[in-house]
Parts: structure tokens; sequence; C-alpha cells
């Protein structure tokens, strides 16, 4: 038997217990959780098979009441003698995606975003926000099969893009290649098609949260995306990272969203609506870029889920929806280059060199932290992606 | 031992040999394919445990060969003797949702329907088409998990709507309830994350074909399409055939696209692009009003597919693509009521009584045929949904 210490200031302290999916070599992958540098094998530790699996899934429709009691288990263990055979350094894993997706929505709940978006693709528009924006989430489908785990390199898309004044589009590799630092938020428990998930009730189902990364070729969705939207310009790849930080974890990071003005429909309303106090980063090449602030962003997570279900869509254990792109009010709290750097107007200087989108050989990672109990913080891990050069289409 | 013998004017005759998924009482569901009216459990007829399955998906990841392979076998065996402990009479069994849908997309390929939806939705536009059209195949991802089998009921969607006068939206069950008729492509074998598949390949990795029915709430969509395109105008239900009409059993429906001016870049260019001549009929309460013909399609399915991967997204098996509402050059053609009363302006009769949009309690039901070798015509089921009222959201 084994005591794990952690040192206080550390982001995966007691309180934060993430849940992961991990393997060691010739074994498959199973649920874990974090605890310092060390990973918790939780089929051992609380022998339970449902934790013996390649995915959080079978866990997560457990629903509520158990992540609550597993929880509060797991941290009674933890800080006590742990079986040698659940413990495995962070260095020696293979992290996993943790989640099997099931539907895979992206909303655009940023004011500061949307509107910087709307005065860069529809510069004639007097109002940047479309006149829907301030009454519901607006948000679209994504491809559940490209969400892809922290580290798996991206290829540079290939697709069709036009200038405003070239006679005809044409196609290659993208030349806007994006990110998009989010939050994504995993559907722990759904509901039957015809029902609606509750603002209020919302809290039950969503799991967790983990860092979202929406890779976007800017080039290609700004020529495919009228009237239906986005596309090929983001259904290439999407990283998230590894660790699902319980949505229970982050009680202490819950703050009001900005104010909601006009007030929102009654389905959409909440007494307080609630946001999440993460600070994120964004590394470019290991250069700080931006620290995009989530307490900024307009739509809570409860009111995205109460929106997508409200007109009785079904939602599913291992949905995942994520905010859209968080900005903050200010130029180094973007989280999109193209906001950063104005279109590519502006360029940004990454350890020296001057940026405007993403180069071959680049490498973008999303890191993050919210308060914790007791003056606490707690990590998010990152989410990471490296751009290889295109593929040849011929 | 019995012999099943259909007339040959049966839609289900041997050329056809549809895949689907039956249970009858007491039984979990299992693969069959469908003769005249029998159905026979593919489990028993081949021996071969990947039929004892919930859903075709075991089966379609085989591969192309494979389903050559036992399409050939099926036929030869289906004209002999057959196991009584097989067979079921079509009147006896339930028929479930066939695949395990993993990602859904939906189309728009039809040059009549973007055009007269372009009119409706954005009157003061000089081109109904949008500059795009005619370069790519437009489409964008929907609800996998709203995917329901031919005869689920459909509960009217709510949501918010905003009428152009009206000073802010308002929420409510959808006044403007409506159909799209299109054919759904069953994706069987799937292309890797990067990879991407040629338009000439697309053959060996479509499957089948079903039916497939996207409701669409008109006044949801109208409201929040702008700028990230459809999303609860959509997502509350699509209804499918239960059968999958093999893509090897419809080469003689295989017809040239229309003409596709411009040349498509290079990715999309075919020698031969290729539709398929499936007649569409759409019943209201059991009275025809529209005969969607699928042949009017501009893009074709091989067209759709290499568009959606050629930004290397993966595409996995149990993909389904819709085409997007099917739409002949005349009236009574029309794939939607939104076309078919052109935006409710100019009501159809629907056995005598005047109708724009879906009441509750309205059923519409999408059949089709397509021809088979000889003279012969293969049917494809129908796909059927009746809407029940909204539910009471408070």
């Amino acid at each position: 038997m084994t005591t794990v210490t952690v040192p206080d200031d550390s982001l995966f302290g007691v309180h934060n217990l993430p849940y992961g999916v991990y393997s060691v070599a010739g074994s498959p992958p199973r649920v874990a959780t974090r605890l310092g540098d060390t990973v918790i094998d939780l089929a051992v530790l609380l022998a339970d098979d449902v934790f013996a699996a390649p995915s959080l899934n079978g866990f997560m429709a457990q629903g509520y009441d158990r992540w609550v009691a597993v929880r509060r288990e797991i941290a009674e263990r933890v800080t006590g003698d742990l079986p040698d055979e659940a413990l495995h350094d962070l260095a020696d894993v293979t992290l996993h995606l943790p989640v099997e997706v099931a539907d895979y929505v992206d909303f655009y709940a940023s004011e500061h975003h949307a509107a910087n978006l709307g005065r860069l693709f529809r510069p004639d528009n007097p109002d940047p926000l479309m006149p829907n924006w301030k009454h519901l989430p607006v948000g679209y489908h994504g491809r559940a099969a490209s969400i892809v785990v922290s580290g798996t390199d991206i290829v540079r898309p290939c697709g069709q893009r036009k200038g405003k004044d070239d006679p005809a589009p044409v196609f290659g590799p993208s030349v806007r290649l994006d990110i998009e630092a989010e939050l994504g938020f995993v559907v722990g428990t759904g509901s039957a098609m015809g029902e609606t998930v509750p603002v209020e009730e919302a809290e039950r189902h969503i799991f967790g949260v983990v860092l979202f990364n929406d890779w976007s070729a800017r080039d290609i969705q700004a020529w495919e995306y009228v009237p239906l939207g986005p596309n090929l310009g983001k259904s290439f790849a999407s990283t998230i990272s590894p660790w699902v930080v319980p949505l229970l974890a982050l009680e202490p990071a819950k703050v009001p969203t900005p104010v909601q003005d006009p007030e929102p429909l009654p389905y959409l309303a909440m007494e307080r609506p609630w946001g999440l106090d993460v600070d994120l980063s964004v590394q470019w090449n290991g250069h700080e870029v931006s620290r995009p602030p989530y307490r900024e962003m307009y739509w809570s997570p409860a009111q995205m889920l109460a929106h997508l279900t409200v007109n009785g869509a079904p939602s599913r254990t291992g949905d995942v929806f994520a905010s859209g792109t968080i900005s903050g009010p200010d130029k180094d709290t973007r989280g999109a280059f193209i906001e950063l750097t104005w279109g590519g107007a502006d360029p940004v200087s990454v350890g020296g060199e001057q940026r405007t989108f993403l180069e071959d050989g680049d490498e973008v990672t999303l890191s993050a932290s919210a308060p914790g109990p007791g003056g606490t913080r707690l990590g998010f891990g990152e989410a990471r992606g490296r751009i290889l050069p295109a593929r040849k289409i011929s």
C-alpha cells in the first residue's frame, strides 16, 4: 500500500479528482482519477467494473446520485493507503478520449466573440450581433467523430475557399487555420425524445467539463457557411483535454453570468444563472498569447442544455456541448486568432515571430484553472495539438 | 422448409433484398431481409451471428466485398427452400431503426429546392442561390439521436419564433411544421481522420439508401438559423424507412445527374456523376400531394461523401447523410410543404381540406420505388410519422 501526497498548491489535489481514461502498455484502457501526478485506477480502487471500461459513459449513465456518492468515496479513499496496483505515474500512462461522444453541439455564447466575428465576417451590418443572439444561445451540430484527445496531431485541412475578388473558388490547404478556445460540457444522463431538460435541472445532467479547441479553417468556413452554417471549416478536428473535471468539483467556481438583458424567455430564465470562473490560457508554441476568461460568457451551461432540448430533441449520455470561443473584452483575452489578429491584419508576436494564422508545425495548448475550496485551484490539464502539413489530394 | 413466392410485380422481389432489423414478441431485434411480405432472419438463413444483432453496423463494417458476397448468397438462398424458423410474416414483426447512427449530415442538393427556399427565406436577394451553391454540396450536421424509424409519433416541437413585425420573439408550439422528403445514404465503411473518400470510391463506402423525412419547424428555423444554420428547427426528429435498400440493388436505377455547370473542382469531378432514378411519393393523411423525383438532384451521393471527407474529417460505419429536400421543377414535385404551399400563401388540397402546414393528428408517409432489372421495380417501404400535440412546457 502507498500513500499519495500532493502539495497544497497542486491543481490536481483532493478537491479536483477528475475522471479520465488511461492505459499502460499491454492493457486495455480503463477509467481513472488523478491525484497530483498519480493516476489512480478506479476499477481497482473501488472494485467496480463500471470503471473497467474504455470510456466514462457507463459510469455517467448511472446518474447524478451515483456521481455524488462515487466522488465522496474517492475523496475518502485517496487520502488513505492505496493499493499499489491501482497507482501509475502520470508519465507512464497513455491518456485516451475519455468519453464516447454521442451528439456534439457547438454554441456561440460569448458576446465579445460573437460581436468580433460579426464585425469581421459581416462588416456591412450595423449591429455586429444578429437579432436572435440575445434571445437564444445560438449553436449548431458538429461532427462527433472528429473529437480527439489532447496530443493528437492535426492535419491541415484542404477545402474550397474564395477571396472576395476571386472569380471562382480554389481548392487547397487552408491558409487561415485557427483555434477556438472553449469549454466543453459532457452530458452524463440524457432525456428522452419529446422531453426537455429544464434549466434548473441541468446540473443533474451535466457530468463535467473539459477544455475544447474547436480548430477552425476560416477560409473554408467563410465560403461555405451561408446559409446552413459551418461544416468543413470545423469538422476536421476538435481537441479535448483528457481529464473531465466534475461539475460537482466546480461549485466554488460558480459565478453569476453577465447581466442578461433583455430578460430571457421563461424556459431560459434562471433566478441566478451561473457561469464558471475558469481562467484559460492559450499557448502558441509555448508562448502565452491569450487568457480567455470563462466568467465573461453570456449564456450559461444550464441555459445551453435547456435550449438544446426545449424542442423535445433527445439527449444522451456522452453528448458534448461546447461553449463557443471564449473571448473577454480585452484583446489579450480573445480565444481565437482571427480575433486576436483582427482577421490577420494585426499580427501577434509569438516568441518574437509575427504570426496571424497557424503554420505547419505550430503547436497550440489550452490550459485552465478554476477556484476550489479554501483558496485552492483546480486544473483542467491541457488540450494540445500540433499542425501537420496538408496531405496531397489528387 | 418453405418456399417463398412473390409476384413478378412485387416491390420486394429477389432484385431488392433490403436489410432491416426486426423483432417478434419476446425476442431481441435481429437483422433480416424482406422478400414480398415475408421477413427472413439472416442469422438463421446464413448461420452468421453478425446478423444476430440489433443493427446492421456489424455487418456493414465488414466492407464492400462482403456486402457483394452476402447479397449474392441471399439471392441464391431465397429462391429455394427456406427454414421455417427464419420466416416471419411482415405483419407479425416489429421493425426497428436499422442502423446505429454515428454522425448525421443533411445536404441541400436539389437546385429547385435551394432556389425555392432562397426565394422564400431571402426574398430581397436577386439570385435565389447562394454563390457557393453550384461549387460545393452545401450541408450541415444534424442530431443523430433524433433519427427514428417509420411509425414513431412526432411530438410537435416548441421553440422561439419571431414574426417580421413582432417586437420580440415568442415561445410556443411551432405553427409552421413541415416535412422534407429526402433520401438518406448509409455509410457502411468509413475513413480515418486525415483521409478522404474520393468520388470514384464512394460506392464502396455507401452501403444503402433509406427514405428520410427531415421534419422541419420553419418558424423556429427562420429565427435561429443566421449565422450558424438550422438547429432546433430540425433537431427534434427525422424519420427513416426501416428497410435499407442496398446500393448494389440500385445499379439499374443509376442515371446521370443534371448537367453540372460550372464544372466542379477536381475533387468533386466525376466522369459520369450518377444520381438515382427514384420516384418518391408524399402522402398527407393518405392523399398523395407530391411526387418528388430524385433524378433531378444536382449533387450526386458520391460527391456528397467526397465533399464531407475532403478536409480529412473521419467517417464511420453508421454515418448517415441525407440529400436535402427532393424537389422537381413542377409544383406537384416539391418535397416540402413550404414550397408546395409557397410559404403557406397557396394552400394545397388534402382530401378536400385546404392545408398549409401540419396540424396535430396529421400523418405523412413517404414511399418510393426505383427501376430494377428487366422492367421490375424496387420498393423502399415507407417513412411514416404522425404529429402529436406539443407538450406543455412551463
